[in-house]
């Protein structure tokens, strides 16, 4: 056991302020990284030190393995958080942390590779007795071994080393495979460096339902509850929230057994997602992926637990035990998060970075606006054009989704365009009100490109 | 009982900007009025509709009673919202409106006469039964009524109609008596045109707690738990925190039940706060005054209950019953709020207006800063220096002074001069950590004037 004094932050944006204000409250100076061009950005201007480490784009600055080693040695900090993205699940990252005897806080390099890859996950998943979407065995060369009969259309082919949709396609029929394999492996081989693909029962029907986990280094494991990340487009999330009232009790059980059962079988350590489709028309979960790391969407799941989970992944690193028993952790409210990206909805979602004019935060009972931009910053156009997640707590989820309305309503960002307007469409539409959505259901309800999006 | 679709906000600052929040969470447009120096306050740009009533100082346009009900009728908005300060507890206005036809959200005239007054509040509390300091019965001309023998020096002189600790001398000595009162009913006589005063045996160690209470129209009340408001500056509150844990649960089950009776007596109607000091000494507490309206410190309590009080103070204005009995209300965590003035505390808190640089407002997991200002606001010399409330929640007292340091050091607000260093101070010194403080404690402890305040 160690006690963690210093902190390099190896991310950018909202994480990296966000992960600064925990470290602050705890007593851990922290270190921030950056590139030239997020000289002006929040996390330069929070941390106890800021050290440059090259320009835009990311594999020269915040994916460079050997630099940020060295700051975080020349800065002799026992610890490095490493956010979301970038090398958040890079084991090459971990253990080159592990080689200068800096703690990783995150899970373990084996953790990443055996639940990092899709199809070694599903074959632990299956071994754990935890359901995953009927599909093939291993990697999928060609269509020689499939047999018509067998296959029941729809299929999804799926990328191994798969996210963000990239190797995804849908098939109807037996004509469409061949091709659409070949398409698969071409696209994941250019986006992962890896072309296996597998194929899976498609899923018309589905909500994404994930699992929020902790894990010490004790063998103790706990679940902080689900959330509902159905509301997508093109396999990114827009809106999360938690609980998901539209599952059965009994299976959200299931779920959070299934979930803890996989960590337990993985050795998993630190904060993770399980993440489960669920088959609304058979009533069934299946588990998809894991993601070794904490999500965009983490905050949802501290505004109702009051569990901070850097905290407990800063205390995880350090080597002690979780702070809580699954019996000590109680459920309170309603919360929902909308991701606000400077992007232009009315013209394809076309990146709107810049100079942000007006940047007024709104604040109040059950609000939470995770951001790292203010008045006079200008947006960089090298990163995701995530500028804020806007999180409220409410008493149901009614009163969430008023607080949600009220608060995005009274964000006053001007200079650049946000998808505010898209998130005040989605939460007045009448099937989002009544939890009528699944995983398709915004591309399908709302136009995607410059039309004009119906409002119920 | 009527529902209010639009209400007028007959008030500045963050406290406007918040009442606007909570109107369009629950779908009630808003009117905001301004003066011409607040035409870039975030109340202007929030509300539905904005007016513009005069010019600064107050009495040409926030207390322009004429020109506001005039404005509420034009606009036909079914409810004022007068906030604190100005017009709120006005019972002239109150009655303005009545004429009108229009809902004073907030108590009665009656309720103000009553409440408003310190002698007839006492004379009130004593009918009740509830703990008065020891005093003089009514208003005091001069000294030929007191005998030595019955005088327990030290004592205090207030002004009946008194706040803010104008119309106040501490008397040590029956010879400093006469001066002190021929000083206080002049002072008392220029603030509130009422020279009214009257003596209590003055409490050396002492705190400030005080009771939130929502009463309906029905005869229903309860109490949302106390407030610790003893550390202060000049009668002026700078940090306010609940619970109270240095006091003992017997003393606060009294206090509870006081500040109940007290609106029970007196049929109080809407949000108030009864204000008690309690005589650590002694151990005893003592009713000293009622505010008859919301507060600048109503946030810490709604931390701690989830209850919006704003929302609540609507739905008792449209005749509605409370949303809550006792029994449902709950309390969870420690919460804390620092007031943030623009002032110089390193130059005896001369006020610093003028145009902020860079204003950052940090946001997190029971964070919540309420202001009215932005990066490129120009905070205007006219009004009270308050720009912003920084309030915190944690699991317990302790997580909370922690959480509300990183926060403060993390409000990035340059271009002015804030107390932010002071709150800082405040939060790192052992005395207020440990709770060893009294309402004279701050002034006490840390230097008054230019000299270097001392941090143990």
């Amino acid at each position: 056991m160690k006690t963690i004094k210093r902190i390099l932050i190896a991310n950018r944006g909202e994480i990296a302020a966000r992960i600064i204000r925990t470290c602050k409250e705890i007593g851990i100076e922290t270190v921030a990284v950056y590139s030239k061009e997020d000289t002006d950005s929040q996390h330069v201007l929070l941390a106890d030190k800021a050290v440059c480490i090259g320009p835009a784009p990311a594999h020269l600055s915040y994916l460079n393995v050997g630099v940020i080693i060295e700051v975080a040695k020349a800065n002799q900090v026992d610890a490095i958080h490493p956010g979301y993205g970038f090398l958040a699940e890079n084991a090459g990252f971990v253990e080159k942390c592990e080689e200068a005897g800096i703690i990783f806080i995150g899970p373990t390099a084996d953790n990443m590779n055996l639940m990092g890859n899709k199809i070694a996950a599903r074959i632990t998943a299956k071994r754990a007795g935890v359901p995953v979407i009927e599909g093939t065995e291993g990697s999928l060369e060609d269509t020689a071994s499939l047999s018509e009969d067998e296959l029941d259309f729809p299929l999804l082919i799926k990328a191994s080393a798969g996210g963000g949709g990239k190797g995804m396609r849908i098939v109807n029929n037996i004509n469409e495979m061949k091709a659409a394999i070949q398409e698969a492996k071409k696209e994941a081989d250019a986006a992962f460096g890896d072309s296996s693909v597998y194929i899976e029962r498609y899923i018309k029907n589905a909500r994404h339902v994930e699992v929020q986990v902790l894990a010490d280094s004790h063998g103790n494991v706990v679940h902080l509850g689900e959330r509902d990340c159905s509301v997508q487009r093109r396999h990114q999330k827009l809106i999360e929230e938690t609980p998901c009232i539209f599952i059965p009790n009994e299976m959200k059980k299931k779920i959070y057994k299934d979930a803890i059962k996989l960590c337990k079988e993985t050795d998993y350590t630190n904060a993770g997602t399980i993440e489960f489709l669920v088959d609304m028309d058979r009533n069934a979960h299946y588990f998809i992926e894991m993601n070794t790391r904490i999500q965009v969407e983490h905050p949802v799941t501290e505004m109702v637990t009051g569990i901070d989970i850097v905290k407990e992944q800063i205390s995880i690193g350090e080597g002690k035990s979780l702070s809580v028993k699954q019996s000590d952790i109680s459920f309170a409210g309603h919360s929902i998060e909308s991701r606000v990206n400077a992007e232009d909805p009315d013209n394809s979602f076309f990146p709107s970075p810049g100079l942000i004019d007006k940047f007024i935060v709104p604040s109040g009972l059950g609000i939470r606006v995770d951001t790292f931009c203010y008045s006079g910053y200008k947006i960089p156009p090298y990163y995701d054009s995530l500028i804020g997640k806007v999180i409220v707590v409410g008493k149901d989820r009614e009163e969430a989704i008023n607080k949600l309305r009220a608060t995005l309503s009274t964000f006053v960002i001007s200079g650049i365009k946000t998808t505010i307007p898209l998130h005040m469409k989605i939460l007045e539409n009448r099937d989002f009100i009544e939890g009528n959505f699944n995983t398709k259901w915004l591309e399908e309800a709302f136009a995607e490109s410059n039309e004009k999006v119906s409002v119920n």
